[in-house]
């Protein structure tokens, strides 16, 4: 009977655990078009907050949003060569207006740094024009076959930003703020534990000088590139004619960057929050923190529910988001299961003996721990419960990660590794060749190289061999390999 | 020498002072796509803030944000009959994804009824599900020939709402509410008078029962359709299947809305509230409110920049949205010139002399009023300031309309009127092939009927004849005609 309302177990099947909570928890639903999704009204909440915080602190940092078209002439993608070849395969292509077929076919972008360079050129004299620190919101469409709600969607919703600047230096300075502003959230907002790092030169995005990658483990021990910052180079700005008179008076190519967190993050949020009953919801970015759930008999239902509305207000007013089930003809158990499901962090329950008592049951979802208060305690402790909360998630998951990921120096322990499902510590001669070996035997791919600063894995060490093909370390530390989504 | 900084004068050409306008003020640019814009740094902060007050305003009446894919089967379009003739000509067509010819195109939404449906289809069962009250915020699409800068382009931004509910008045009940929200949101934040209506059987949303707009005036004397909203009775609803049981046991179909404002408002803002020096913001929606210029010489201006940001931090404290203007290399009057461009509503000026003496020069764009003030004063006074200018742009706005809207009971009154730019009051037969006739001739149109309640033009008179037919006049009253954008 549980099982009727609830998930499949993440035990039993992760990959269900995840369809059934999108679906059921109103995240998500399939769409008639080949890959897309609908977000529904939970989803779409739980991505405005994330819109929201990073909208503030781009803004904060000096960036300013502009709108640029969806559509990109075909002939800008093949104008910059690595671009074209990572993208061609995948580009929605509109090739008519109604009965008219189109002399210069357009795609739908999958990103927008070629038409965003070709209006640069336009717009760019002289070095005091610079930086551009622009980004925008909106949706990109990259066809996918095999798609997962949030994680692979053809069209998926993100912001991508795009500076320009007159050096590499401050590019790269660029690329660095925004990869720890993206640690930042993710940490004190998502409560995901991420490792800062450089992408093998393999796992570059189509086109860049140095990829920089965010990845947190989910619960089935898989990574998620969860935000990536890019260094582009002069090449884009090649390509597109991107060009300025410099201080001193020469002319030169603009040194651009681009990043992105995308829908993919609510992915993220999902596997290393939930457990079998389903979300847990980070207080610092759920919709709804609080739900009161009103206990009544048909007879005083109504005067119950007008008694949640007060505490509701209350709780308002101290700044905690919160809603009253109000809803007549579902079971408590119904209720709770749903609010659960949903990842609600705290459920208030408010009964007929416990307004006389002056009380209410308060219950954590992450612990399942349950309490009977005074009101006026429950109201007044709301906000260090949230936090207690929100510190028990970071802390869950990252404890998760760090138990979950082994140092190894030999490949034999490296498949055993991968295929108990843990990331992997390793030196390795940064050789394509042999991570190309590596992912076809193994399906586990280069992760990132940790940062010096990162706060985890990052250790330098001194000498070792590649555990792959004995040669030399390259990188000067062990690197991060996992399977990935 | 003005002429090099400012703009084509309104009373020379307004189509090419509007052009100018957007761009000088760094609002919009032309993409290499094409009918889409790039909406630029200025312009989408703007969008921002009017996507944000109309976006609480939603949720505070109960509507939920989704996201639906950008796509639209072909089939989805062609399955409502009056639906498809509408768009099929302006649809951007999806024939390909990479090489590979789909067997079945997408289209670039043109609005998302078709999807909607479908979508609800799967999710309604019974009465008790109803209403649906959503809403989306993204880009719509839709060929267009000869385009203009946020009034008229292939790709514009809106919000589109779509509701379901069990009966008719239900659903005309949220038709209402919303035309009011819009009314009110125009009056009061964007100080645009716009006269509430329903629109001709010849002028109705593709596939509606009824529709209603508002319609503005812009200085030229043409009509602006500011929004829309749209009763859609079960065409939509049979189309795709969106149907409940009862709270009789019956079966039926929702009946359904949708209503939107689009990016063309920007358009509308414009041309509303410029003159010959370039736009003036209505305070309320203003990205930048005021603006302090430093007027020093180069061994002070360092100084008086730092004083101009304690100064600014006081307003800002006050909560107004102020900027300093730190340009240096540029002369006081390029600045002027560019902030009165842009339409800050306030610029301060603040010189070494004026802050020995605690003053500032504070400056209304709208009026071109300048006084002296004493510097608490003009921190303490600014939001009063603010709401004056607010007051006085809808005064002025609404003065204009008035002035140049007129009655007339023939047709050579009425073409000389529309000649001259006016609206007109008459009586009509409401009969489309007259109203086609004096399209064809006059290139005015029913704007619409004004609303009983409708705070302009609302008057029921007995009897008249209509102008163009001498036949019976329909709607009991005078409706608006007048030439649109
Ligand atoms: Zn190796
Ligand atoms: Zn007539």
């Amino acid at each position: 009977k549980a099982q009727q309302y609830g998930v499949t177990p993440q035990s039993v099947d992760f990959n269900d655990w995840y369809n059934e909570v999108v679906k059921k928890a109103d995240l998500a639903d399939n769409s008639p078009v080949a890959g897309a999704m609908v977000v529904k009204p939970y989803g779409s909440a739980l991505w405005e907050n994330i819109v929201r915080w990073l909208d503030d602190r781009f803004k904060a940092t000096g960036h300013e949003s502009l709108i640029f078209p969806t559509l990109i002439p075909m002939n800008f993608i093949t104008r910059e060569a690595d671009h074209v070849e990572g993208f061609a395969p995948e580009l929605f292509t509109v090739t008519k207006i109604g009965t008219e077929e189109l002399a210069e076919p357009y795609v739908m972008r999958p990103t927008s740094e070629t038409i965003i360079g070709h209006m640069w050129s336009g717009w760019l004299n002289s070095y005091r024009d610079l930086p551009f620190l622009h980004y925008q919101w909106g949706s990109v469409f990259r066809a996918e076959l095999r798609t997962k709600a949030f994680l692979r969607t053809s069209e998926f919703y993100w912001h991508e930003g795009h500076t320009a600047h007159a050096d590499e230096a401050e590019a790269r300075a660029e690329v660095r703020m925004i990869l720890d502003l993206y640690h930042e959230f993710c940490r004190d907002v998502l409560a995901l534990p991420v490792v800062r790092g450089e992408k093998s030169a393999s796992e570059r995005f189509a086109g860049a000088v140095s990829t920089y990658s965010i990845e947190g483990m989910m619960r089935d021990g898989k990574a998620l590139q969860s935000g990536t910052s890019h260094y582009l180079g002069q090449a884009f700005s090649r390509a597109f004619d991107v060009k300025f008179q410099t201080r001193e008076q020469k002319e030169d190519f603009a040194h651009t960057t681009s990043w992105a967190i995308s829908s993919r993050i609510i992915g993220a949020l999902i596997m290393t929050h939930g457990d079998d009953a389903g979300l847990m919801m980070p207080p610092n970015i759920a919709p709804i923190q609080v739900v009161i759930v009103p206990v009544g008999r048909k007879d005083n239902f109504d005067e119950m529910v007008a008694e949640g509305e007060r505490l509701a207000a209350q709780l308002a007013q101290n700044g905690v988001r919160v809603k009253v089930d109000k809803r007549d003809g579902v079971t408590n158990g119904f209720k709770y299961n749903d609010w659960e499901l949903k990842g609600i962090p705290v459920r208030i329950e408010l009964g007929p003996r416990d307004l006389e008592a002056g009380v209410v049951v308060v219950k954590n979802r992450n612990s399942g721990e349950k309490e009977t208060l005074e009101r006026d305690l429950a109201v007044g402790g709301m906000a260090e419960r949230l936090e207690g909360i929100q510190a028990w998630l970071l802390q869950r998951a990252t404890d998760f990660m760090l138990d979950n990921t082994v140092t190894v120096d030999n490949y034999d322990d490296f498949k055993a590794a991968i295929e108990a499902g843990k990331w992997v510590r390793a030196f390795h001669c940064g050789e394509p060749e042999s991570e190309k070996a590596i992912k076809d035997e193994t399906k586990a791919t280069v992760r990132n190289v940790p940062l010096d600063d990162a706060e985890f894995f990052a250790e330098r060490e001194e000498g070792g061999v590649c555990f792959h093909t004995g040669k030399p370390a390259a990188y000067g530390k062990r690197i991060l390999f996992g399977r990935q989504y």
